[in-house]
């Protein structure tokens, strides 16, 4: 179907949605009417509460084609919606996609698109069950809906926190931000520098640790870090009525991220802090619940977790030191 | 907040945000986490399965700001996707917004589109319980997800009509067409012209009639008119693996509609049901089921329900007339 010259133009409509329909994994008994009909049906998850959350990547302003392949592009579309499913504790079932398609799209780069989201919800046992196509007179749009399972009093929300408790954050922060920077200035990939890109080019959504905190019940509240760690404690410290105070030392860069930020600016860790794209799960544990963070930690697969700060009373979000502490920024606003 | 000058580039993502969150009701007991956390989280309605869609409208594709107000694009994002849960006979409850907004784009004509997308869904019980906003630097794009839910073998799928079953359509056809291209052509609004113009701009999903039809078992199969009669028709016979045979007279278009093509078109009924955004219902019902569809009737508020053919063994679609018949063109692709 595909030759280097097809765009999506000379495929059309249906042939592009039979595109998509012919990669789809045979769909479990429980999706009772998948792609193909006016809408999908589904049979909800027993004795569970739907999580529902819809998250676009715009070409031109999420992603950079010029440095971002085409499976990159549906990776992160797709992480985007998973890690707000595991923010809230939820466990993903199934997705749709929309699609805003350029009719200039060369028909291979939709079949990596398609492929690179298609992997990642594989990965994570995620059924396709509809969707969209439309015609753009502008920028690519991809637009993803994804919708998990989450018993109703195991529901991990931004507004949980008390004052006293731990803050925590999964994996590292910055690394994604730095890993960008390292694409645009077309830096040679060592180990270090491809991971970096790779936090930015193929993140991986923490389900996993975001299912054992909310059924262990281990976090009190969490909120994924999709626009970097200044704006997740923004929002956990404003949803939750309470001020945040982060450990400037405490806060875990990878040494490739440390390194690259080090030589750019005074404050590698404010700059880190600021940058978006890491999905990573930012969470506060009561002081009494430790030990249920200690149970969930063996069954992470590698993925540390590190103590970041405190959540006390008062409003606003801090970075201290030894004899002194200042404002941290509100963090990346997509629109402006 | 929104003066005339005002753009949503001045406004900003969390003002944006905070716009959509003034004019919410009050949220149900069964939608447990709202707009404002990483997800929703909303109770499944008991012994139902959930039944979920996504349509996009794209400025310059599928519709015209010159002459689609602002709060007929919001109501017409909000229709297309409510049509489809129509289509399964299901009972929409609650419904996600994704933005992709040109900073351009005028405070107060974002405030309307969300009012326009709003008074639909309150008109149908719909909550918003989240979505997305980001920046466009291409069109408008408004990308709503809905979703509803349906008794499991209460669904009206596509797939389900036999050779033998009657077919029928709700309302009229091609008025949108026809309210198009009266919109296109600035003409004036006479009460007929009016309400062809209607049909394009504030188009009514059906759902109480695909309710009826799935709750009596009435109908055998559904699909909604988004893209036109010939479109649904085809959807129809290939999802069931029949042929249909249309009566040319049967169809019923507005007198409008039918006065607007007779003075364009030799043939009124093809190019009316080539034309897309009809957001009717087309039905098959089996002749042992017509006391059904009789016992429907009385509970749909005026709107007609018309026989306009039936399903035969075969493939393909045809409009007949005494002694002869032609193939319907394949509708509106997408697309191209």
């Amino acid at each position: 179907l595909s030759t280097p010259s097809n765009t999506v133009a000379d495929l059309g409509e249906r042939a592009i949605i039979d595109l998509i329909r012919r990669r789809l994994p045979a769909a479990p008994s429980w999706i009772l009417t998948g792609v193909g009909d006016d809408a999908a049906v589904v049979e909800p998850s027993r004795n569970r509460a739907d999580v529902i959350t819809t998250d676009a990547l715009v070409d031109g302003i999420h992603f950079d084609r010029r440095f971002t392949p085409p499976a990159a592009v549906g990776h992160r579309a797709m992480a985007a919606n998973l890690s707000d499913l595991a923010a809230m504790g939820a466990e993903p079932r199934v997705a749709l996609l929309s699609l805003v398609l350029p009719a200039t799209l060369a028909a291979a780069d939709l079949e990596a698109i398609v492929d690179g989201l298609l992997a990642l919800a594989a990965a994570h046992g995620v059924h396709l069950v509809g969707g969209n196509v439309t015609r753009s007179p502008g920028p690519l749009v991809i637009d993803v809906t994804a919708i998990g399972a989450v018993h109703h009093r195991r529901v991990l929300t931004r507004g949980g926190a008390r004052p006293g408790d731990e803050v925590w954050v999964s994996g590292t922060i910055g690394a994604a931000a730095a890993g960008l920077q390292m694409l645009q200035a077309g830096v040679a990939a060592t180990d270090d520098v491809q991971a970096c890109m790779d936090a930015y080019l193929a993140p991986q959504p923490r389900l996993r640790l975001g299912s054992l905190l909310g059924r262990n019940r281990a976090a009190s509240a969490c909120v994924d870090l999709s626009d970097g760690l200044a704006d997740g404690l923004a929002q956990l410290a404003n949803a939750s009525g309470l001020a945040i105070e982060v450990d400037r030392e405490a806060v875990p860069l990878h040494p490739a991220t440390r390194a690259w930020l080090a030589a750019r600016t005074s404050d590698a860790v404010a700059v880190a802090a600021a940058g978006g794209d890491d999905y990573e799960l930012l969470f506060t544990v009561s002081p009494r619940q430790r030990s249920r963070l200690r149970a969930v930690q063996p069954h992470l697969r590698g993925l540390t977790v590190t103590r970041i700060g405190r959540a006390v009373a008062g409003s606003g979000t801090w970075l201290t030191w030894p004899g002194g502490r200042e404002r941290l920024g509100p963090g990346y606003e997509h629109f402006r």
